[in-house]
This record gives structure tokens, C-alpha cells and sequence, in this order.
């Protein structure tokens, strides 16, 4: 595990964010605190160059406007013929058409690395992806400890079916691809109480597949515990301070610049279902 | 005064925002702060599913662009046949033609429930409003305890032009209807010194009047004191540990975050205007 | 060099900004925090309005979209109608086509007075300023003490062509008209670490050319000098408080809010280049 984040360390991965301009500057910051290095560039003339000199790309589709979907799916060609891991964050899949409908429009155009949501975004995922199985009556609406290994099996069949891996991020996030998944369970809930967390993850992600590409499935599940975790030196050090949920950002980002292999590795909580 | 900060915590209000891209984060960190919960939605074939599953929907023309007019119309239409209050913020209205054809688009197009601005963009409406009185007769550039009634006066007047409770902010702030008007004395100096404490404000209004859908005029005010309060905890705090604007920034959403329905009926100076 | 601070302070020079989405919260922010006042605008209706109200304009291509770039020509044109100070950032000229060749447009349309960018983007101006000199020849890819004076007369000569001051931004910064170069020597190596020390430098130098309309070159050279020293003075604050960088950006910005006149004469290390 040390290994992985030492890899994103030493090689600070270049990575192309087309995403949204709620959260964008959390992104940067957060991929710089993670030791790699961000670009954003979300103009169809502009993509191709900039993402083949990077190593990986984010599509986060919050803000979505129709000027970017074509930017989005040339970048995600260009990155798929390139090599480099590209991560879908689906944000609002399934409370818009236009997000609905883009999402399975990427789905089909590019091919994803790791797709990341919340439960109900993967979901709605899952309702594109050309599976058979009807999915509410596999899986619950929140992962919790009781709903696991359905949760598990649910994720691997999507990872099976899109050939990325399936990152759901909630209380208990699951990380799987088709033949395994892990549980990680790192993070505070107070997290949930600022904008960009996912958004921030992410670029996380993004960053350590491209810095181990020969263990994407095992790179997603540490990225999602490191930020977890950043979560958690983050709120003890709010409630330290007597901060509240703008320090808990700023903490968050810090924690993120400190951490280091040997703390990851004390701290992170990721253990496969079976 | 407390049940209408407990009942936006309680319900957790949805706010569909049209804003600008520079206060943007801090405006979805102050909406969770105070309790609600945030979806930034501008795209044309976006903005009706989002304002559907919303409870108030704010539109903010800080950087205005063409392609964002349309969808500001759209979702101000859909939110009014759902009966969402909808707020606007006219920021720069009077300071150039296409921001101020723009208010008066709007204006026309949609029913506001609150207009927030400061006083040259409430003039700049009340110019636009169809009012017979002229306005540079009546209202002085800033509000102050010597010209109170007239301030006040002026936006009962174009509370009943709009329909819409207005609030006038600046170092005293008036929150009228056609009825009555109160002036709210909370706030520091240095709140003008950080961007976006206005944008911040469209939100903490939006979500207090989704959540008190029977008192407008008194929840808008409330927020107003609110925020102002918050202002107040934040730059004692920015005082104590000797920071400046940007730690004012934080500590102002910290300080949201915290605020509950006590300390707000201590701390806030809200008063009718006779 | 106090008097050029103070100046700032003084006159609350307004600046207009075609800037990137990414840093914006932050260039506004910082904008307040050395004396002025920004306002955002890139519409194309909007921007001649807004840049006339203006003392400055800022563009910046750090999230370059073809939306804007007529804008950005547009608000130049009439910036130097006007007599205003335009400061260019050619943010990632070189790295992509378009970047490349709208830096090259906006150079023959519009007359900068400062254009401010690390090394790899100014030699990319460079090679588009209609230079005859080959550029590789003569300058290093970073600037160190042993490469100052050939990086000085390079800059010189760059700043001869277009009639601009040029800030090359990097561990050592120059800032050069064609007679004369500084080398600011302020700074830590952790500003690379956060994202937009760059685009808030941008509006820094606007705010104090245009304060300071008589001196550009050293009122450039001293708002380099500034931000580098508030990064020196927000670095010990990180590590006195154990903070990361997210801390950095908040205490880099608190201590633009804090700095006068005697702190600068007292900290900043400028020296000309002979």
C-alpha cells in the first residue's frame, strides 16, 4: 500500500480534468496535495493536445453543458488510444435526461478505468450498461454492513459489464472490479457536509492508477481510503480547533499534503468482501 | 426566530442555483453550512428536471454569459408553475447595458419571491420596474440611520411594483414587502473585503424561505441577520488568531455551520422600520 | 517602493478579468486582499461596458474556450483605447495548438503592458513576437543565478517587441523592460504546491500598474516582490501551525489582507540585473 502512494509521489502524474466549475479549485488543490499535478481544459480544439501530454483523465460531467459533451468524448478517444486511465464521475446521473442520456453516451464512446458515484449515480449507471439483470431488485439504496457482499456482487457484475472498475462512495465505500471488490472504511460523516469531496477523489484516483497502471483495482481502493483518511485527521483536528465544515476543506487538503506511506498504512481500513 | 433557523436544518432544503463561477464554492459550502443542500444546474435541457427536484432555485448574473440567459428564464418559469420561491441577485445591473436588459428580461419573465442586491442594482430594478416615481429623487447611494424611512419606504414601493420581498444590503440592511420593512444592524465592515458574501447570502435566503414557505418576509430577514451574525463571530475569531480576509472566508461558513437557533435570538438586530 | 503600495491602497484601482474558472475565487479574493476590486466579465456584449468602468484588465487563457477569446480582443481593444493597463497570462501557450495561437492573435490585436508567464510560456510568446533571434539558443529552461543575465536580455529583448514588461515567474523571478531588468528573489518553493499563485499574481501586478501608471516596470517588479513575500510570511505561518497547503493558499491571501508599505521595504529582494 505505501508503494502506491509513493509511486503518485515520485512520478507526479499529469491529469486532464474536464469537470465541473463548482468544485474545480478543490480539484487542483487537492491533486497537487496528493503529489500530482492537475490541468484543466474543456475546449474541443484544446483537449486532444493537452490530455496526450498528460497521464490520465477525469470527466466529471456537475456542471454539464452541451459545449462540453463533445470535448469530453474527443479527450476520452484521444485518452483511450493514448493508454491512459480515464475516470467518469456521473454526477446527477438519473436526475436530469441530459445527465442520464450523457452518461450512457460516454459509457458507450469511452472506455473507463474506474467509474466513481454515489450509490444512486452507479445505479442509473447500471440501468445503461446493457445488463440483463434488473438492478432494484438487487441492490439497497445505501451500502451498509448488512447489504455488503450484494453491494459487492452488484459492483463486480457492472465492472464485468462496462470493463472498469466501480468505485461507490458513501458511509462504506465499495471498490470492485469483475472478480473482486473491496470495502473501505475510512471517512467521517462531516464530509458529506462539503461540496467536492467526490469531485476531489476523483482526481485521487485518477493520479494513483496513473501511477500504478499494473494495479488499477488495488490503486482505486487506496486512493479512496487515503482521502477517507485525510477525512478523518481532517475532523479531529475541526473539532481541535473548534472549526467547522470550511476548516474541515482546508484540513482536508492538508491532511491530504502530509500524508505519507506509513500513515496510510496504519490507517487505512480496506478489506475485500467475499 | 429560532424555529425558522430549526426548520431549515430539520428539512434540509434543496437550492437549484444559476450563479457565477467566481463565488460559486463558497456559495455550495455556505448552503450546506446553514443546512440546505446545493445543485448548480445552467444548461437549457438541464435546468427544468433539476429545478423539479429542488425547493427553490436561485439565479445570480455575476459573470453573465448569453448561453446561461435562456436557462436562467427556463428554470425561473418552472420554478413559479411548481411554486418554488425563486431569488435574484442582480449583481452589476447598472453597470453595463447587457446586465441590466437582462434584469428587466427577467424581471418580466419570471415572478421573483426575493430580489437581493445592493442599493445602486435595487435602483437599477426599481428603474425597471414600471414605477412612475422616480427613483434618484427618493433613495440616497447608501443606507444609513438618517435616511431609514426613505430606504424603507422605497422598497415597499417596489415590493409592491415585483411582488417580490426585497432586501438591500449594505452596512445597514433593509427586507421589505409592500407592508413593512425591517432593518437589520448585523454585520462587520470586513465582510466587504471577501468576494461573495452577497452570493452566499442568495442561498442562506433560499434556503430559509423553502423551508418557512408561510413567512417570506420574516425568513429573508432572519437570513440576512444570519449571515451578518456569522460575519460578526467570524471576524472576532479572524481578530483572535491575527488572520486576515481569507481566514475571514472560512471562519464566516465555520461559523454558519455552528449557528444555532440561541445564538441566533441573541446575536440578531433585526427592526422594524416605522 | 512603499508609496507604490500605498498607492494601491489608496486609489482602489478597479480590475476587470477574463480569467480561468479554476483559480478565480482565489485571483478575486487576493485582488480585495492587496487594495482593489476585480469584476469578472466574458461576454462578449458585456466586456466593453465593464473594462470602461475599470482601471485594468486581466486575461487570462488558463481555461481557454472559443466562447471567449473574442471577448478577450474585444475588452482589449477598448482597454487600450482607454489608456488601461492589459496584463496577459498566457497560461499553457506552447502546451496546446489553440493556446499557442490565440496567444499569438491576442499579442498582434491587443497592446499589453505587462505579460506575465513562467519560462516555457514566454519563450512560446516569444517565438510568436516576430523576434528574429532564435530563441532555444539563448535561454535555459529555468531561471538560475547563473543564467540571470542572459534570461535579463532575453526578456529585455522580448519586452522590446511588443512594447510590454515581461514577468518570467519561476524560483527566481525576472521582470524586464527593454532597458532595464529586476530579479526578485522573494518567494518558497511550496507556491508551486497550491494552484493560482500565478493567475493572482496576474491581478496584483494590474492592480498596482494601475495605481501606479507612471512606473510600470518597477510597479510590476514590486508586486512580484509582494506576492513572494506574503508567500514567505504565509510558509512560516503553515509551518508554526502544522498546516499543509490548503492552510498556505488561506495564510498567502491573509497576508496580502496584512501587508504595508514597511513590511515590504523591509522583506522584498529586488535587485536590478547589470
Amino acid at each position: 500500500m505505501k508503494a502506491i502512494l509513493e509511486n503518485v509521489r515520485a512520478k507526479t502524474p499529469l491529469v486532464h480534468f474536464i469537470t465541473n466549475y463548482v468544485t474545480v479549485n478543490d480539484v487542483a488543490n487537492m491533486m497537487l496535495a496528493c503529489g500530482g499535478s492537475p490541468i484543466m481544459s474543456d475546449e474541443a480544439e484544446d483537449v486532444e493536445d493537452i490530455t496526450t501530454i498528460c497521464n490520465a483523465l477525469v470527466i466529471n460531467i456537475g456542471t454539464l453543458n452541451k459545449r462540453t459533451i463533445e470535448p469530453m468524448i474527443i479527450a476520452g478517444k484521444k485518452a483511450n488510444e493514448l493508454g491512459h486511465p480515464v475516470i467518469l464521475d456521473p454526477v446527477g446521473a438519473g436526475a436530469s435526461k441530459l445527465r442520464t442520456e450523457t452518461t450512457f453516451r460516454l459509457l458507450k464512446e469511452v472506455r473507463f478505468a474506474v467509474i466513481r458515484g454515489n450509490i444512486s449515480e452507479i445505479k442509473t449507471v447500471y440501468s445503461g450498461s446493457g445488463s440483463t439483470k434488473g438492478v432494484d431488485a438487487d441492490v439497497a439504496d445505501a451500502v451498509t454492513k448488512d447489504n455488503l457482499s450484494e453491494t459487492a456482487a452488484f459492483a463486480k457484475e457492472l465492472s464485468r459489464t462496462t470493463g472498469a472498475v466501480i468505485a461507490i462512495t458513501g458511509a462504506i465505500d465499495i471498490v470492485a472490479d469483475k472478480d473482486r471488490a473491496y470495502a473501505i472504511e475510512n471517512g467521517v460523516a462531516d464530509m458529506a457536509r462539503i461540496t467536492g469531496t467526490g469531485c476531489m477523489l476523483d482526481g485521487v484516483i485518477a493520479g494513483y492508477l496513473a501511477a500504478n497502471v499494473d494495479n488499477p483495482l488495488y490503486a482505486a481502493a487506496v486512493a479512496v481510503a487515503a482521502e477517507g483518511l485525510c477525512g478523518e485527521i481532517a475532523a479531529k483536528r475541526m473539532y481541535d480547533f473548534d472549526g467547522g465544515t470550511s476548516s474541515l476543506r482546508t484540513y482536508l487538503i492538508d491532511a491530504m499534503d502530509h500524508l505519507d506511506g506509513d500513515m496510510l498504512e496504519k490507517g487505512a481500513k480496506i478489506e475485500e468482501v467475499l
